[in-house]
């Protein structure tokens, strides 16, 4: 049986959610899943640095078909669309440089895939993962429950994307 | 004599300046300068991978002492500062990853340290990167130019910097 492995990544500078998943058939799991910090006090080239590091220690470990990360929102600001664009490119470089393909999702479409609206609240999304993923309620941060629902979106998508692809 | 080397970089996805500019005692000379393009058909990850690649092999070839490179500028939007940032990470990542130090410069005080004035129209930038550093009107692309300037910039920011250090 063909086994889909997805790193969902919700990228940030101070801290870059992680979570592994992967889907066996109508089976979807967690195989993996937390946060990548980078000290405040240490210059932005040595912070991307770790990042790059650590993500790819992760691609490393788990070998993902593919790499799923979070989009820019929406009524985001062009400061902190700056900050996160940076360690996104460095996320994204990890994965080209081991010819891992990357796909973008909005967050409104992470929560339609999650959750079945554009417009669920927070809370709603990370008990919707944990359910789908079979984990014990809330049981991660934050930024990797996020970093899970890309991983989620992207094992429910990728399968439709195929359909849809082949019947044209 | 100490001389100083510092690679100048103006970040973009499809287009990043370079300029390579050394300072030997009060003369400023260029070393090599040009545009790194990546092509829209590719995937944003293997552009990336591109941009790395090629920033990497200059900072092999020069061996600078710093990285400069153009901050956001006032007035961007979202969508192109996250696009930029994506760049400009990768730029930072090569420079962490050689432990080669990095400095962000506003293009107000690019034009400052260049032309005197933080409101220095574009061409008149150009005409005084070309005039300080010996070069014959206008003879690289718009991005090495403004690469060569935060060049220009930092090196003669940096012994004012270290002066002014010394003196606290």
């Amino acid at each position: 049986m063909v086994v889909t492995c997805v790193l969902g990544i919700d990228p940030g500078l101070a801290n870059t959610g992680y979570g592994v998943v992967a889907r066996r058939g109508a089976r979807v799991v967690a195989r993996d899943g937390g946060v990548i910090e980078t000290r405040k006090g240490l210059a932005l080239e040595q912070r991307l640095a770790i990042l790059y590091a650590e993500v790819d220690e992760l691609l490393q470990r788990h070998d993902p078909d593919a790499v799923a990360l979070e989009d820019l929102f929406f009524g985001a600001n062009a400061r902190s669309a700056f900050a996160v664009g940076q360690a996104r490119g460095v996320v994204l470089l990890a994965a080209g440089r081991r010819g891992i393909p990357c796909s973008s999702y909005t967050p409104q479409q992470v929560k339609l895939a999650v959750c079945g609206t554009g417009r669920a609240a927070k809370d709603q999304v990370a008990r919707m993962v944990c359910a789908v993923l079979g984990l014990p309620d809330d049981p991660l941060p934050d930024h990797a429950t996020d970093a899970l629902a890309v991983g989620v979106c992207h094992v429910n998508h990728a399968p439709l994307a195929q359909v849809m692809a082949g019947a044209r």
